[in-house]
């Protein structure tokens, strides 16, 4: 116990800045000048700038009695990595601006940065800076740069009717990860104890962006590609909409996380709604050409052991059909993940 | 009056992004893709580049009941501009990750970015994206990308002895505009009917950053530079414990803003403590060679109207010395701005 008045923090600004950056290695491929200055400097290789930002609120994004810090410094990094491969791009560096509540101890803050620093490492970046704060509660706000081929950016926006609509990965384990993990303590002790629980809970707490897949996709010719962080229902909503077109998915195809059976047998869930609403699963979506999809397919399970799923048609239409096994269609309504108003 | 239920946003995350993008162009100079993707996709000009990220907490750093939302927008921009100044380079475009709590209404949000969208303007940058979420208090983070010529960028740590230390503007105009904002309702009516309770208000609420005299500062030979965001007193000892060395301050050199006089004669403050710890005034603090201080003073008076005050001198001690006008010396204590326990 660590002995102090009241609403006393034990540590000031500058005394928890230079904890942090005695873990911070304020270096790293290109860092002309790293963390603790007014700015960082970096050296920029060709192509173009790729910039994105994430902003995670403890009690909307996270609960701290479910996470442990550092799971959620991991995927803070995640969820930004996965934006700039969805572009087809590749990180480089992050910045990491940080509320804490008073109730927030220094080693919890360095857990933190130990899971981000860990996501940095798995993807190649460097965290070069950022900013800190007391305030209400955790807030972990991240924006990550990294690069693009020059013109080669893949936008939301280039889906043509005609083309497959591909996924990589499986859906709904991250939403049946969190089911999981908000379950009474006797079924989550059960479901630890199993390889499948333990599936769920990583793709919850510690997902995998797609970084290499999204190159992949886009050299393969993808015209339009995003990340599924917040359900395929919702984000292909959004892609059809700012490519002026529709999609007819068939459900059968969509790849559920197969945990998910064995969760529905000990929870009330649905797989298939998991996967089609649950969001956080940070896989891609892209618009491929028929005649692309084998040979996509094929690299992604040769290099990335990951598979490749066409779940459907981009149409001229404005709507989104699901087609079930027996083939009778209905509207796919577009919900998911709101951060106003919580699933 | 909006009438809805208690608790229901009249907005969700989608149709507040889409008000959100109408007044974003979306476009600017070096924009690939703007607002409204996974992520941005900008061009790079040459030389290195600038990162830098500054949170923004409501009861930590602002108070709306004090602040317009457009003040607000615009001093969240300048905060990460000024960081980008004190390099020596030049801001270019801006993600913006928002929370809000749940009595914010959609015009209060469209001001902020007004407010942002005038800083923007101001400084040649263009904002390229973000992230919204709810949560218990609304914090703005922005990150800011810039550029600047390689390996010239101005560190805190390059501060030699027998180098003067030189400051931009005048200081403690902020901090005194804040005291202003917070006295008794008759006091802030009437000094807004003046022009120095016009200036401080200003000063606070819709700061400058020193971009153009930053990069004269760092073409004149300044090796080192920072901007004066917590407070002479505590950003002149991180100088100085970057560069290992002292400093001697003459106290009545310090470029105390003279409507601070005046703020002294209505409320019960002291223009040189405003000015040594008030923080938030965003000029530059420079270490340049005694022969090129006259110089820089003359280019930053004829380009940009602003004063250059020669404060003192880089030592080879560890301590920071207070001369005062009588010649007596004390140690400069090292407090300001602590974003955990506030002023």
């Amino acid at each position: 116990v660590n002995p102090r008045s009241a609403g006393e923090r034990p540590f000031g600004e500058d005394e928890l800045l230079a904890a942090i950056r005695k873990v911070l290695s304020g270096s790293g491929p290109g860092v002309v000048i790293g963390v603790g200055d007014d700015a960082a400097v970096v050296a920029r290789g060709g192509g173009d700038g790729v910039l994105t930002a994430d902003i995670l609120v403890e009690g909307v994004h996270f609960d701290r009695a479910l996470s442990s810090a550092r799971d959620l410094g991991f995927k803070a990094i995640v969820a930004n990595v996965s934006d700039v491969a969805a572009m087809g791009g590749s990180p480089r560096y992050a910045l990491i601006s940080l509320v804490l509540s008073a109730e927030i101890e220094a080693p919890w803050v360095m857990e933190l940065y130990g899971g981000m620093l860990g996501a940095c490492e798995e993807y190649g970046m460097t965290l070069v800076g950022g900013d800190l704060s007391g305030g209400p509660a955790v807030v972990v706000s991240v924006a990550v740069t990294g690069e693009v081929a020059g013109n080669r950016a893949v936008t939301r926006s280039g889906a043509r009717s005609g083309q497959r609509l591909v996924v990589t990965g499986t859906l709904g384990g991250s939403a049946g990860g969190l089911a999981l993990a908000r379950a009474p303590a006797a079924k989550v002790a059960e479901a630890l104890g199993s390889d499948w629980g333990r599936a769920l809970l990583d793709a919850h707490f510690r997902p995998h962006a797609r970084v290499g897949e999204g190159q992949t996709l886009a050299q393969l010719g993808a015209t339009a590609m995003m990340d599924l962080s917040d359900g395929l229902a919702l984000d292909l909503s959004r892609l059809c909409s700012e490519s002026v077109a529709g999609a007819r998915v068939d459900l059968s195809s969509v790849p559920v996380a197969p945990e998910l059976r064995r969760l529905a047998a000990a929870l009330e869930v649905d797989p298939l709604e998991l996967a089609l609403s649950g969001g956080e699963d940070y896989e891609l979506l892209a618009a491929l050409a028929p005649q692309s999809v084998a040979e996509a397919s094929d690299r992604l399970g040769e290099r990335f052991g990951v598979p490749l799923s066409d779940i459907g048609e981009v149409t001229d239409g404005r709507g989104i059909v699901a087609v079930d096994a027996a083939g009778g269609e209905r509207p796919l309504e577009a919900k998911g993940w709101d951060h106003f108003a919580g699933r």
